[in-house]
């Protein structure tokens, strides 16, 4: 599929359970030319459907809300429970700038998406993340906090007012939050140690909260299979924090505990870009352009 | 473009001057299904053009045959002069492998498009490097020695019979070269001294040829106008001759002069898994699958 632009949504579902719901609510993403659907998977414990899909920003904007549109019809979260928090039908929209598109399309195009799904489907939206109205709305959690049950009361206060639709939860849908983010990288550094104090102080050090890197969130994990720990990491914008920056960092603060690294890896899905960004630190390529790319000629 | 295989054919041609014959046999790479032309360049010089294409195998082949056979008609060796030596009107013809085919795959196709160049074109055909008969007819330049002009003799000598084709070269279009070959990594390193003689030494301890490494070619380049010099390289099969391990042996064998490592540069393009290999091998990644490269599943 020849795609120039390439935007990526993740949009996450409440309903994990129903298999005949399920397909309902992907088929949108898998017959619009210029969308491709990349995953699905349901959890039956969370009840909860994530989607990941790419697309060129417009026909991508038409799939999430023909989606959006058959799960607020399907799904009633006054019978929903699940093990992850949840408030609406539709609980949550990221828009991802993937290829030739800015984080500043992302934002437009989560006004957009949150303006039709505000004013024609009646749910109540919270523009979160990047494309948060005030700085209180940018965490997703502290939006989500009080849930679908909560969330009839908590919609009143004055500074959790919605930003398009109507002033009260939908009935059965709730609200949902829409928004821009960078891709996500889950890059974890494994230490030659067992200790798991070790990697909880590194993870404190690299991590934005404990004074370090900006794009960082870092917690220390056991890996008792493999007797050792991990500093596990997830870099929220790879473009400014890059994978190589936090892998240095982690082995520049492990060293004061005579711990050195003895592999790392990568979680899930990972932007080409934030690899070979890697590739070109270490090996100091000047001028590197991704035009160079073979694959990228080849996805124009 | 959605291709699920994807074989690349960089075919050079004996016409770096007349536009409109260039155009004519550019054109079956535009219009086909499943062939994505990626780059041709002419050279009035040379008296040559190079062209850059990736297909699926079949699409691919069929549009290399309708190439050359326009090219047999429209260029005439007899009258051809140039810088670039050459043997004929279509001097050669790789066949490489990108994704989801082998070499053997390549080398499958060198030889069906070889044998309908030889018995329908009537253009005798020398299988070349990993499609080679002998082991001294890998060589592409040993091959071609003696040119259009002295081909009319050396094609009748025992070791240089065609492998497809008549057993006398073509009065107008002479002989081809069809082969397959892995992707060529053009990756130079550049040192912080300006002596030529350092380059050269340590581009000797590097290459194949002096006992270094097997996919590697290397020599010294002066960078006159910023006062350096650099081991500029091909590495004739990355997955076995890694990018990174070219690179850590030319700053191991630098160190004995007290010269290190300012920068690199890729020539050209480059598979996207040359640049992977590195990170990977940097960064430590463990159990990494291409598949998780987001733009990889966008290409399926």
């Amino acid at each position: 599929m020849a795609l120039s632009k390439i935007m990526e949504c993740v949009p996450n579902f409440s309903e994990g359970r129903d298999k005949e719901k399920i397909e309902k609510i992907v088929n949108p993403f898998r017959t619009r030319n210029g969308v491709k659907l990349l995953d699905y998977s349901n959890d039956e414990d969370h009840n909860r459907l994530v989607v990941t899909v790419v697309g060129e920003p417009e026909p991508l904007k038409e799939a999430v809300l023909e989606a959006v549109s058959i799960a607020v019809e399907l799904i009633d979260l006054t019978k929903h429970q699940g093990q992850h928090p949840r408030m609406g039908a539709v609980d949550v929209i990221p828009f991802i700038p993937i290829k030739n598109v800015t984080v500043e399309d992302a934002i437009a195009l989560s006004h957009e998406v949150g303006k039709v799904i505000g004013e024609q489907y009646k749910v109540p939206v919270f523009l979160y993340e990047k494309s948060a109205s005030a700085p209180h709305r940018e965490n997703l959690a502290k939006i989500r906090k009080g849930e679908f049950e909560g969330m009839a009361e908590k919609i009143h206060e004055e500074e959790w007012r919605p930003d398009y639709g109507p002033a009260d939860r939908h009935p059965t849908a709730g609200t949902v939050a829409v928004g821009a983010r960078m891709p996500l990288v889950a890059y974890n550094v494994n230490l030659n140690t067992a200790d798991l104090s070790i990697a909880d102080a590194i993870a404190k050090k690299v991590r934005f909260i404990g004074g370090g890197l900006r794009f960082c969130k870092a917690m220390g994990v056991e890996l008792t299979d493999r007797g050792i720990v991990q500093v596990s990491m997830n870099l929220t914008d790879f473009t400014k924090t890059a994978v190589y920056r936090a892998h240095e960092m982690v082995r520049m603060e492990a060293q004061r505990y005579g711990v050195s690294i003895v592999g790392s890896e990568v979680i899930g899905l990972v932007p080409m870009q934030a690899l070979i960004d890697c590739a070109e630190y270490y090996l100091g390529i000047e001028n590197f352009k991704a035009e160079q790319i073979l694959e990228s000629r080849i996805m124009e």
